[in-house]
């Protein structure tokens, strides 16, 4: 195996390659190492300065509408290089063209929507939070709520499972708010990230500063930050702790959206039945999300409760499917399902499965399922593993760690009380899906979790055709969970743009509120 | 001096005095002790468990307008002991009778200000977050953003200066919001606080669970908090980053509000004349700051930006007002300002004073007034002192320092950039006020100031009679500020809801969706 070379960062404006020899980057399936990375040596200090200035200042002097034209821009530079990311995707992330496509499109689909949500900002500067309303008997004094943008940066540091998707989900309501960003992809997807942002660059759409990428160590990144800047993060709850104790943000206040654990739950009605609709609708999205991305998404379903009749019907049902996924080198096209990201990921997969299976019975083994053109002893390929639980109440394991790949539990409850009170157990997470014919039901299971989950995705035999799938994140819908998935909030529609504002209620005459209201435009969501 | 009784905690639904000596609440007019708390010996896990169950269940069984009934009602008990508290603040903070009610009616207005908000919202249990959005191109696939109550108690750790006001203005809308609250206010004026809680426990009007407190010791009180509680803190920045550090916010995502210090600005108009009426209105405001509850006010304007030339008529005209300050005991009617809180507060300030000193000269010498009707040996007065820096640009503890108590710093600026730039240095705080006879001037202000304050006050002469005062944090407003102000935000009228609730998006069929609409209200500000 040859050393690779280095992926340059950019930085301060202009493009800087770290020292030493760096850390490399493999091709999960093949195992030969791709690229290497290293922020070592670079003048961190001076970079997010010159982005808090340069890059904010710029970004700043142009309207909403002008920031969505920016957005627009890199969607063409973007969709331009398409076919690279592909290749890119498959090498380093060991991901089929189809789960490739998630990431990557996904990334510029977001792109695009705040590009089109942008453009209806027109050309204010600022955004008008709800209405003017008097402070006392006399109208001529009152209260505005205005958002503003923050004077600092925007740093992320990012997840290894969506190194396009998890760059511009944060990056386009960042950008659009005005706000420049400085990247730190996850070392072991790195490559994409950069050369998504070297595109970019190149192309010379954003004012020099407003976007910067760093890879490699994040050591030294949060201590740059100032009080103006916020951080947004996504990954491990013990990272998460560490970000949220780190001076920046304990002492200085810097503002910080995490997105870390998260054990999101499907809910079958329990006036289901093995023959419903409801029934099959909730079969296919469970093996659809054990198995995009090798079930290394945030967002995918990792516990399945059913009424206690249903429970061997559905592992039945589940398991026939599973059976049919092949597992192995992406290239191959009768390939359903590539590898992990990793060697790390795999050994924490099994790891995570082990443990797991001190609280829960095998109802699916992918242990024993033979790789499609790949070397078992090289290749980071886990096949499908289905979990069950008759007694879930009596757990612990299956309701606190999160196992990051194609892994979920089925679990049996006997009311939808305990149904609910399990599902809670999960202490926070980003989504759950709830399967009934019922609209009723729905509604009440949407009362009954939303305040535990960031998302309630209800599929019924109405939407089985239209619904945007239970692990998707479209932008249009808030992106986060409570507790334990980490608090934050992302995506939302313009919602997104508040991280990045300063909220600040202008008490002033009629006139000048008048005046203020001149460069201003109302925010609706 | 003997000692004084221990004030029972009302904690799991019962009454329950701490156990050991307690930690002594004085009179720091007379030096006098008046009770003691201590939270020792207390069982906070079972306390904390009943609000949660017990308290949560019974508060979020009722509906918005329900809640904002029992608002109403505890206005009616604590309007009808009124007397009680302003006997209690003049012997426990040393305020006059003005300075008392700042803090009593203003808490009591704000609850009024919630139950008239909540009735607004009527039956609902949830709030409806913005309108509904298709999620593609069938329309029977759509999003509706969903606010629900968190299923989890509200811990407040309070300040000393707001022993009323500080309670009511996080307790409305918590209560209003479905979640139970569990005060801890500081030791120093804890019997405020107290008093208030038992005359609404006597009054029986909440569900039990549904308020408690805890006077004393604040340990342990952090460990008891779950992923779905929430925490608000208001003190000062050294707390707030051992709060943001406890494994309860760092790791278990509990969520977090906090306002912390805060060099709040006043900002005269370049255009400003020594006789025009602008110049005049920030006279008057500054003294008023300067002396309302002798400056323990977080909100209280600690620099005062003039142009240039006119630092030496802003600095006559203050101190020539702040000649007439009578200082000393409050039951004596001819005093104008009282003591701080206590002997350890005289002490802060004036080892504040003597930093400032270190970069500022002294304009206005408080420290030779005599006392009114007081032992300076014993009181704990301090005279309000205006300090002054023709350089502010050199300084670094002016902008850094909060002194809390009478004292301001009158600074020189040369442009508008500037001051901006200059009032950007408190990095971030809780207000600053414009004062300007201009409304494009004011406007122009508040779009370069807002995103480093939560609130922006402008005072114009045609607001003179109705403006609310800089320092008055207003219901309908946010309050908060971001950096060194902590970051949070309260109130802002129905805005402060959100902190109790958890953002939901319910991806669902019109039909689910509308039968969740039937138990929902939508949300406007």
């Amino acid at each position: 195996m040859t050393t690779s070379s280095l992926l340059p960062n950019f930085l301060g404006g202009q493009w800087q390659t770290g020292t030493g020899e760096g850390t490399p980057l493999f091709d999960p399936v093949l195992g030969t190492e791709l690229a290497r990375v290293s922020s070592a040596g670079l003048d961190l200090a001076a970079g997010f300065r010159f982005a808090r200035e340069q890059g904010g200042r710029a970004l700043r002097a142009l309207s909403y509408g002008e920031r969505a034209g920016l957005l627009a821009a890199i969607v063409k530079v973007l969709q331009a290089h398409r076919e690279a990311y592909g290749e890119i995707a498959t090498a380093n992330s060991g991901t089929t063209a189809k789960d490739s496509a998630v990431d990557i499109d996904g990334g510029i689909f977001t792109l695009g929507f705040y590009a089109k949500q942008g453009e209806s900002l027109g050309g204010a500067h600022a955004l008008l939070d709800g209405e003017r309303i008097r402070m006392g008997k006399d109208p001529v004094f009152q209260t505005q709520h205005v958002l503003q943008p923050t004077h600092g940066v925007a740093l992320f540091i990012n997840a290894f499972n969506f190194p396009s998707w998890g760059l511009w989900e944060k990056a386009a309501p960042a950008l659009l708010s005005g706000v420049p960003v400085i990247i730190k992809p996850a070392t072991a997807t790195a490559w994409l990230t950069q050369r998504m942002v070297k595109d970019v660059i190149d192309a010379n759409i954003l004012p020099v500063g407003a976007l910067s990428v760093v890879c490699g160590s994040s050591a030294g990144l949060m201590d740059q930050l100032q009080p103006f800047d916020v951080v947004s993060f996504t990954g491990s709850a013990d990272t998460a702790a560490i970000i949220r104790s780190h001076p920046a943000v304990a002492c200085a206040g810097v503002r910080c959206n995490i997105e870390a654990d998260s054990l999101n739950s499907a809910l079958l009605d329990p006036a289901a039945t093995a023959d419903s609709e409801a029934f099959n609708l909730l079969v296919s999205e469970v093996v659809r999300e054990m198995t995009v991305k090798s079930g290394q998404k945030c967002t995918a379903i990792r516990r399945v409760f059913v009424p206690r009749a249903l429970y061997d019907a559905a592992a039945q049902a589940i398991g026939a499917k599973l059976t049919k996924i092949s597992v192995g080198n992406p290239r191959n096209e009768s390939v359903r399902m590539g590898s992990l990201v990793s060697q790390a990921q795999k050994a924490s997969v099994l790891e995570g499965i082990a443990k797991l299976r001190t609280e829960a019975e095998v109802l699916f083994d992918g242990s024993g399922v033979a790789l499609v053109d790949a070397d078992a002893a090289v290749a980071a390929c886990v096949a499908p593993t289905l979990l069950g639980a008759r007694e879930p109440a009596k757990a612990k394991v299956l309701h606190e760690v999160e196992v990051f790949g194609p892994v979920a539990t089925l679990m049996a409850y006997d009311s939808i009380e305990e149904a609910y009170e399990l599902i809670r157990r999960g202490e926070g997470s980003l989504v759950c899906s709830v399967y009934s014919a019922d609209p009723a039901f729905t509604a009440g299971a949407a009362l009954a979790l939303g305040s535990a989950h960031g998302r309630v995705h209800a599929i019924s035999p109405d939407v089985a055709a239209s619904q945007t799938g239970h692990g998707n994140v479209m932008p249009m819908s808030l992106h986060g969970g409570p507790g334990r998935a980490g608090g934050g909030e992302e995506l939302g529609g313009l919602r997104a743009l508040g991280f990045y504002h300063r909220r600040s209620a202008v008490q002033a005459s009629s006139a000048a509120l008048d005046a203020l209201a001149a460069s201003a435009v109302a925010l609706k969501y």
